[in-house]
């Protein structure tokens, strides 16, 4: 039997790569004789860069970047393997992820994607030809000027003085006008493409600010000035580069990233079309017999695009069953069943805490994906006797 | 595929015939075209007489009854359908169990199996000619004296006063004789056999008052003087009527329950061997493919005698596959591999408290066991396929 193991990882526990090397161990315990592919999936933050070096045989570089806050920190982009072009991936939440900001100093109006502009810098600077950006987990709402402040751009306030770099979104408030003349040389010379999610756009009611600056840390006030900032901003570039981005689909990715990548040139891509893609999923799909896959948790909002049910809907094309252990099992899981997820199971024993289940998640996915293996197993047996 | 689905009760939360309707469900939801047969078992403890009755398509009767704290309280006893003799079954939990027992009022010195005897005369006037004694979850530990008392035995103190009818074992530190001239006369006419625990006995250093004293709520003192209460009873006993009860196997069973039905001539049955012929597994393993119980708790104790673990050791040389729901995994369960349990998985779906758990078991086992008949059913359509 060949089982492909595919899982997302489980936030703030164990990395997908890592669930992947568990749900293996778990497999080959149940049923050694079976033959396992690891393929750990990442959404576009957390983990992406990981996930997408691992699936292809690639590298990762250390690089100083700035953070969120402004602060020094060990960030890094990888370069994958068996490529055409050189190809780098640069992952937006491992220099501008909200994890990376301690709570008491998350306001999104402050924070910065200068990093993101950083790392990209330091990839062309490598030879890539081609940058895949990774959005997601973001801790951010700068619309992407952090980034291209990185890349060379110059904002102009009212009074006609520079703004200062990094500032945050809530500096494009006084944004009067624009300057890119003196862009990084190597921009022109590369591909970008940054995986997204389409829904998120940069301006109005279903703006960014306003849709995700308070999971950011942004109080009503702040939100508001956020919001109005953005607005200001899309006004200007348009007026300036005559380019829409306050409402092109992604322009709201990791805190309006999107919007600032679109102005160097990036394509923004639905996310599991693009993943589908990266992960070569397509193809591995045609040589597998059963999928495993996992998440934090599984529920009735895991078939609205959560990876799972991705990759169900085009496993269930072909026929393959498909297996998801989730820490949680959530309202009205069973939906799932539609999407072409066949079974669920959680990975926990005992009534416990959630801080005592991260803590042993590794064992309990492990030993959750032998239990499934074996009763796979069992109607296997079953058949053939 | 026919299915057998024998499960023990959750303590404190479903009978064993809720659970074996839960996993119907869900074994239904998963597979319609299953066949699904429901065998609740329980040990001999609470549930016993229920399960039991369910099993042969027989009847309860109520009956009051003197609870272990000598209040009034309504009991019953089960009449078995499909007997050549008719045969009844008293479960020594269902009018002596600790769950009976007010918390605050848990001293085995005191309470008093008073009403298993009222039960057995009851089940000898309603034309039993076999009863069935379940032992387990008892919340005495009188030696099984109160039980006597209830069929006509007198017990002697040594200022040649009759002892108080039950009084709990602690009484029975004075006493010196026995009159067992006025039994009920019915129970020459009657086989008892009662349901055991075949280890515990009940007399000395590892004797039932020490071994099972505490957890009924003796302090160290009542301890103590329960044992050499008990102590006493089986020297007077052996003096008197020339019959030993201090080890026999068994004797201890629930707080010495089984020395005192020693002696009416009852035959205590090792747990296991009695249940696999009451509940008439054999038979019934012979017509099945699949095997789900389920139980509490499945860990590194669960080999020793535990219900899972003697079904599946009995399906084992079948070579029928057994698959255990459990409430909890514990410490090392995997041992129970080796004892035949092809794969186990526990029930919960969230982090939560065992309380929370408690709570909404039915729904939790429901869908524990649609999920494992989901991952079977993926191993057979693969070889299908």
């Amino acid at each position: 039997m060949k089982v492909l193991v595919c899982p997302s990882g489980f936030k703030g526990s164990v990395s997908p790569e890592t669930a992947a090397d568990c749900i293996e161990s778990g497999i080959v315990q149940a049923m050694p004789e079976a033959s396992v592919r690891k393929v750990p999936l990442a959404d576009g933050g957390e983990g992406f860069a990981h996930a997408l070096v691992a699936a292809t045989g690639g590298t990762i570089h250390n690089h100083a970047a700035i953070s969120p806050v402004g602060e020094p920190i060990h960030s890094f982009y990888g370069i994958l393997g068996n490529t055409a072009v050189k190809t780098a991936v640069v992952e937006m939440a491992a220099v501008a992820g909200l994890s990376l900001i301690p709570p008491n100093r998350r306001n999104p109006c402050v924070t910065t994607t200068f990093g993101v502009g950083q790392l990209i810098a330091a990839a062309i600077d490598d030879g890539a030809k081609r940058i895949i950006i990774g959005c997601g987990d973001s801790g951010t709402s700068d619309g992407g000027a952090g980034m291209l402040q990185a890349l060379g751009a110059r904002f102009i306030g009212r009074d006609g003085q520079v703004l200062p770099d990094a500032a945050g979104g809530q500096s494009l408030v006084s944004l009067a006008g624009v300057d890119f003349s003196k862009m990084h040389p190597g921009l022109k010379d590369v591909e970008i493409e940054a995986v997204c999610n389409w829904k998120n756009v940069l301006c109005g009611p279903l703006g960014v600010a306003r849709v995700y600056g308070p999971q950011k840390g942004a109080t009503p006030e702040q939100t508001d000035l956020l919001s109005m900032a953005l607005d200001n901003y899309a006004v200007v570039i348009h007026r300036t580069l005559g380019v829409d981005i306050s409402d092109a689909p992604g322009s709201g990715a990791s805190g309006g990233l999107g919007a600032g990548l679109l102005l160097i040139g990036a394509k923004l891509r639905p996310r599991y079309e693009a993943l589908m893609e990266y992960f070569h999923l397509e193809d591995i799909f045609n040589d597998c017999d059963l999928i495993i896959t996992a998440e934090g948790a599984i529920d009735d909002q895991t078939p609205r695009g959560k990876i799972p049910a991705e990759v169900a809907l085009r496993a269930k094309k072909r026929g393959i069953p498909v297996i998801v252990l989730a820490g949680t099992i959530g309202q009205n899981a069973r939906v799932n069943h539609d999407v072409g997820i066949d079974a669920f199971a959680s990975i926990l024993q005992r009534p416990c805490t959630l801080e005592e289940a991260v803590g042993e998640t590794e064992r309990l996915l492990t030993e959750a994906a032998e239990s499934a293996m074996r009763m796979v197993a069992i109607g296997i047996e079953w058949i053939r006797w």
